[in-house]
């Protein structure tokens, strides 16, 4: 897990946030209690367990307010922490901190969550050889914060976008007349960099894919013997991806199948936030 | 639920979605296979029951890609659907309603997973005084789709932000030096039009803050019964809220309690998708 | 006077004006005659007697183009100056302090001629419990800095925008039907930190609206002896706002009807600015 | 008067009065009160009698929130209008003509007041060469909208920025060590399209600057008569400019001394709002 | 040549680009000497020969100015012209079409004149299996449409940027301890849908790689003979990109090494424009 | 070559080249093989002879990634350098300079580029008066960067954009019924700092612009010996431009001929980039 969010998209993202909370007319309350003066240390600590994601994006937060604080990273992204582990430590004005307490935690607590769902789907396929992968159903805007949520949980990145990598789905195929056509007029759009992977719902569909070729192929609701079945099919020709509404109760039966990946969106579009909390001790200067 | 997201809004989010989804290249799958002047009609409909909210928003997806495109609500926002519902009938360019397809079902399906959670939470409260109302727990960037997604579901928005209300918590109380000297920084501070509400964790700062007086009260995390008190000896002087980790099972104990609000974080912070999906039927002409 | 302007406004405010005076080829008078290394010394004086507001935003004007200049306010914004009272002294690159002098400026000298104007007013009340009030009659793009130069210069503001309250006008009470539907249609939309105000033009109306409620009550276009009568009537029961035509030579007349409010729209529309200067001296270097 | 501001630049700032007018949760009281579906007709009349510019930013305001609102201009920027004249006529969505009424007449009255001030002093220069110019003391972010109101009013705009001509001002000169040193200064750096003018304080300074030449030249704070003086001297070689301080009492003595321009700051950092009005009647609709 | 740059990219570009030529002040010649309500008819035609690439973004420019403008494309994008091919032909207000002309030849000529350079290299190695690609050193903020005109010209797209696919160059390399562990660490950080290709100079180094495996190996400046030796010894089990320094007179010899692609920066940062021009004809009317 | 482009300016376009290389995944390679902590110098040379510009485009374009790089620029834009010459020294973060390398260098070798071309026509017409001007034909979103890469080569810039300076065209001409009518309509329209540059494709036109004056004549297209007697018949009374098709074989005719200027579009449009690159040597630390 070591790449960051690209700076521009952080910079970005955390002043549209700020805009969000404090409106032309900034902090109302913090503004009228305390001095612009004053100075505070305060600690983020884990109020459940799980994995922890967005340390650096949470100090972005508090930079924006104030250049200048000290906040320390007590853990690294993507680490287990107990309830009342503190992931970081702060330093610095006040009013910054209390200002920006909400924005910092409301993404360190989405991205963690996201974290955390995933690690749980990643233990519960330990042992086999499939890899948990995201989707694009993320949230509009936070789309590299979640996939690399994904990445500190132990999970790995499907596609970005629609334009770094082809998938051709059931609805393409139909109106490309077939899977070959398909293939063929993706091979011909795209770079030699651009990957193909193409969706089959059925093990027929499966062996005109073969025929074809690809780089992926996407497994569609297939239960664990069929995707048994097409693991053995492709015998290594294909990277194979296991999708559709697997569910942490179903996800180690498909691993076992012997699938490479398995996509869930619910890791981006599902998880629950992770209750993280920011306690404050305030310096009261002249 | 009268009021839409300002459309500035909208078509600011909106681009950022596609931006992060089209990057330089475009869907190169959809432009491979669909020849630019066919055409298609679709169904969005929900695969699940619950409640939906997000239709003009995903209208505007769709308008994005294609300003021509029919887009016909069937249902309104905050309806409840059952699986198989249709809410929305599409006819348009084919290209446009494939790649506009994902960003509009995660804004419909996020904002539409806000509204069913807060309906849920609506209904279990249904024959007391309480409101269930939402918090700053939200998500980066989305803020204003996620306080219309509550009161599509049923639910009433807290402040917006840091900038239009004045909530002053254990923190701010500290640093004043008291109750009465936190309500009187505040409240020379802001305009006429602003109301100003104060966190209390006890009976005994509660009876601190009545000599005061306030617009309104956050009862933190008391148990029904110590709530109950609470309301007791506000007696109508202010607006009451109960607020600090209520759960669907207990959110029903604390209504119980007489309060006027029940603030709930999870609604906007802890919602899950609902699942609804686009299906398209493409025609093909020269 | 305790808040400043969210540093992300000033920032995007600031860029702003740097490009329209830049342009593409920068001040094409000062890079051609002062080198690059150059440094200078400055003084912003008031050329004029009055309130003093901006001097936030004169600061990061100049370190738009020079992060490193030193700007020392020698007078806090809100108080009073006269002719020759020096409000910052300056001291860094030469070519930033000309480049950057006209936008410092005119953010100062707009700010400052609210401020002034509001003082005005506010001592032309002084005894009375009124309180002088701005409108949203804001220069498009500047109502952050306007609203604070308000409170600068002793004033109070009314709400931001559209937005964080209701103000329900004459157009409104006819559309509903009538006051009291007006103010039940209100508050079912809006949350319980939503302040709402009604305009009435008559007693009739005011007597009316005290049978409903309201947070307050803007009496328009009164003459004093009636103002007076409607407080009597009003006994504290809602906040009272006198708005409506109210220049200087009638506010005292209107103050001393004991309303708690006077809002003037002239405030922001029509304050000329205050004059004030910059001397500097260059010391060329190699 | 026959240039409008640019497209762009009028789309970006009446997206950014919305912003700040609506925020995130849009016209409270409007939409709370008003149905969707009713549409409205209005007039926008002039309250007293000035020069009307703006109509086309008003225009777009009501086109942001309404892009099918039919908008009739009744008089041309320019015109003169006396209290009752009506502007223009509108026709479109009640919502959109009441939350965009304010923002409209924001820009109307503000374009409309340095319209009015210009022409006031146009007119007190009647008869002699002089012509009335700006300066670049404009509201930050509006420039491009009041150097045409200035247009509009019969004025005739300076230099737009720092970057479109050269303007050698004292500190300048004596950087460069001399009035001919620094005009050299300034041709080796500008293209042949960018003019050059020169500030001189005395006559002296004059017959040195008339030795080297330049474009235009601006006599700074001089009584008439030197004025005068300068004006036989210059003999044509040069266009002449008076500034500094000129009130519209002193504005003719100082036009009857010959010179081609007076640049008076007050045009744009001194002008007060004209009064204009939207009367608007809505029809309710199902 | 399916696919066209995405919409929003196409028009932030363009809303740039007027910003750049329009300034505050507008088209100051077009303004003054035609009147808003003439019309006029036009054509673009190439005054050379070659490809035409960038039609759509064209027609956007103009659009951008008159959104009613009839703008009919006589060829499409890719199409060899000769000199006299009208390209497009216009129809709209006046002001518009010669305001907005040069933005419209200014891409159109750059985006032809890339696409042309590509056509060029393409035919020298008509016959053999080598496709052109192109690379990174595109022009800031124009590498959409710079790529979009490579594929115009009949080349392919290499990776879009950093952040799509896997370049291992020789500083990666030798960082990384040895190309085995190079391609470990990429591939343990990257999804299954990115691809990773390393650079190579020497064979010895395409033995080290061919014993890890890749998807792609850049052959890096190497002479044709060697690059044909590479070819044997990849024998078709990665993609063979020869690189460096290959000019139109070298790179027939290239290609019948039996490369699979030959990338050429010079496409995008060398291509010099293609001259085409407008014509038109403007109705007065009154 | 005293001024720099404006510093807005360059961070927008700086920050946009990175959000079009880096995407929402950043550079892939370089973070999985490189560590954060890992330091690196490097040099940046000339690959062949030019004259170099864009020194402090580059420098900022490693600062958005590593604000703490030291850039050294060891030669001054506008110098020339020969193959191997080191144009800049750099110490920083590893990745950051592996990351922005490329983007440094496009600009850097975009500008040298246009620098190395102007320096050729500025050469070819030493020793006559004539100075080399640039066009409007620039990159759309550079050209801020473009003109500022032409002065550095010696040339002068033409006008900035259709904003800043009148040039009436043949067009122009013919709409207003003659070359005094559009002189004059021009002259009324635009301000007194502004110039009006009028195009003549023959010497009776040109009898006929001098009737009427103007600052500057764009003769169109003329042979030189036209060209000559052009000359003399303005003599001395407006700047002269000779303009069209002219190219290097052809410069030195025109130049003899005694034009002021001689505009040449191809400075900026059909300019190739000049080799620069860049080595580096990274330390490993812990």
């Amino acid at each position: 897990m070591s790449t960051d969010v690209p700076k521009t998209i952080i910079d970005a993202t955390i002043t549209a946030a700020f805009a969000e909370d404090l409106g032309l007319a900034g902090d109302l309350t913090t503004d009228a209690i305390l001095r612009a003066t004053w100075t505070a240390t305060g600690a983020i600590a884990a109020r459940e367990a799980g994995i922890v994601a967005g340390l650096p994006v949470a100090t972005a937060a508090f930079h924006h307010l104030d250049p200048a604080m000290t906040v320390n990273a007590k853990v690294a992204d993507g680490s287990r922490v107990e309830p009342g582990t503190v992931v970081a430590e702060l330093s610095g004005k006040a009013r910054a901190m209390l200002s920006a307490e909400r924005i910092a935690l409301n993404f360190l607590g989405r991205m963690s969550g996201i974290a955390t769902l995933t690690r749980t789907f990643v233990d519960a396929v330990a042992g086999t050889r499939a890899q948990i992968v995201d989707t694009r159903k993320t949230t509009p805007g936070l789309r590299a914060f979640e996939k690399y949520a994904v990445r500190a949980g132990g999970g790995m990145n499907h596609r970005v976008g629609l334009f770094d990598a082809v998938l051709i789905k059931d609805n393409h195929v139909a109106l490309a007349g077939g899977i070959g056509l398909a293939v063929t007029a993706a091979r011909q759009r795209v770079g030699h960099m651009v990957k193909i992977e193409v969706e089959v719902d059925t093990l027929d569909q499966l062996d005109e894919l073969l025929e074809h070729g690809a780089d992926a192929v996407l497994l569609d609701n297939m239960p664990p013997e069929t995707m048994a079945e097409a693991v053995r099919r492709i015998n290594g020709r294909m990277i194979s991806e296991a999708s559709g509404g697997i569910r942490l109760e179903t996800v180690r039966a498909i691993a076992e199948s012997g699938v490479d990946l398995i996509s869930i969106g619910a890791l981006t579009h599902s998880a629950r936030v992770l209750d993280l909390g920011l306690d404050c001790s305030v310096a009261k200067s002249s």
